[in-house]
């Protein structure tokens, strides 16, 4: 199976490095890092460099496309490249997927129109408006388009969608694998779940993102 | 706080880019990737290549260190350079901390003689050649070093880390940012949940990569 993963500017690395580790592991698959030219991406911290192996115009099919977010997605949404290229492999592709607010950028394409999907929780208002319905589930299967919630939320996508492509077997394999018992020490994981302060605090970040120019 | 993690040559991606994603987005921790040399590594997938930003030899000082593992945890385990990188900034760090066989890079240093740690579960009886007591936990604190489980458990033992840090709620705001509100499709993310043909088969995966020349 051929997989490719979109990098860029300002992108939020987990969204990317999560599904990755759970569907580069699997003997056949064949992962390939694609992006606008080939070089390094900065991260959204500016911290980390992905490195691109391919660019856009080298990678014309692939199986299974995975949309990463992070607040480089706005530059990624208007920029003509991307989006043409998005609608032209989503043609190839038996999975179109995407993590946290990857899926502004499947939006901005056209991709979801009248579809179910979900993004990162501070994001349901701007996917419902690419005609998306947004969904409160943390995976979202619509067809061939599959979404998933914020960043840490690809992995769940990853093992749901390797169950499918490979069985749940090999899905547990990996999930051993790479030790995915999770346990975090807080729950806090959702706006419903952390205090309200924190949840507030965070809103005000988001909506200041959101309305920033890119 | 400045935070160094390691990166190298067929290493597991998700080791460090959990923490990574965990602490980095903090307002005042200044992040940096250190290899052997500046440039890009593979890692072990050889699909993935990340940025080394500085050598070895540029960071001789940090407040938090944290040690990655994957397949070329020998190789670290064999470069005497790395090695005694590792115990000279150990004496400069308030924490010095390790994900998956990334301890036995921490134990080949010497770090961890009479310490009660943890590693990726296939790998408690290499831990235990290096003096100390392998703990079922899945983060394990023993005085300045921490030491979390396989791969995956790296964004726990980071969530823990920050708590402590910059307390409970700075963490409840990270955990909430990355949506971290696990919820794994299957129930098979450690040796005794997994299916025992599972289990068995990933031993004798990770059993043939124990015994394999670096």
């Amino acid at each position: 199976m051929r997989i490719a993963i979109l990098l860029y500017d300002r992108m939020t690395a987990l969204d990317a490095i999560g599904p990755y580790e759970v569907l580069a592991q699997v003997p056949g698959h064949e992962v390939s890092f694609v992006g606008l030219e080939r070089g390094v991406v900065r991260t959204d911290t500016r911290a980390l460099g992905l490195s691109v192996d391919r660019s856009l115009d080298e990678v014309t099919a692939s199986d299974l496309v995975i949309v990463p977010g992070g607040p480089g997605d706005r530059a990624m949404r208007e920029t003509p490249r991307v989006l043409e290229w998005l609608r032209r492999i989503h043609e190839t592709t038996t999975w179109t997927t995407s993590v946290c607010t990857g899926a502004l950028i499947l939006g901005a394409a056209g991709l979801l129109r009248g579809k179910r999907a979900t993004t990162h929780w501070a994001f349901h208002d701007e996917l419902r408006g690419y005609g998306a319905s947004p969904s409160a589930e943390r995976v979202v299967f619509d067809g061939k388009l599959v979404t998933a919630a914020g960043v840490s939320a690809g992995i769940d996508m990853a093992l749901a969608l390797l169950g499918r492509i490979a069985g749940d077997d090999a899905a547990r394999t990996i999930q051993l694998a790479i030790e995915y018992d999770p346990a975090p020490p807080f729950d806090a994981g959702s706006p419903a779940k952390a205090p309200p302060a924190v949840v507030s605090a965070l809103r005000a970040v988001f909506g200041s993102l959101a309305a920033r120019p890119s």
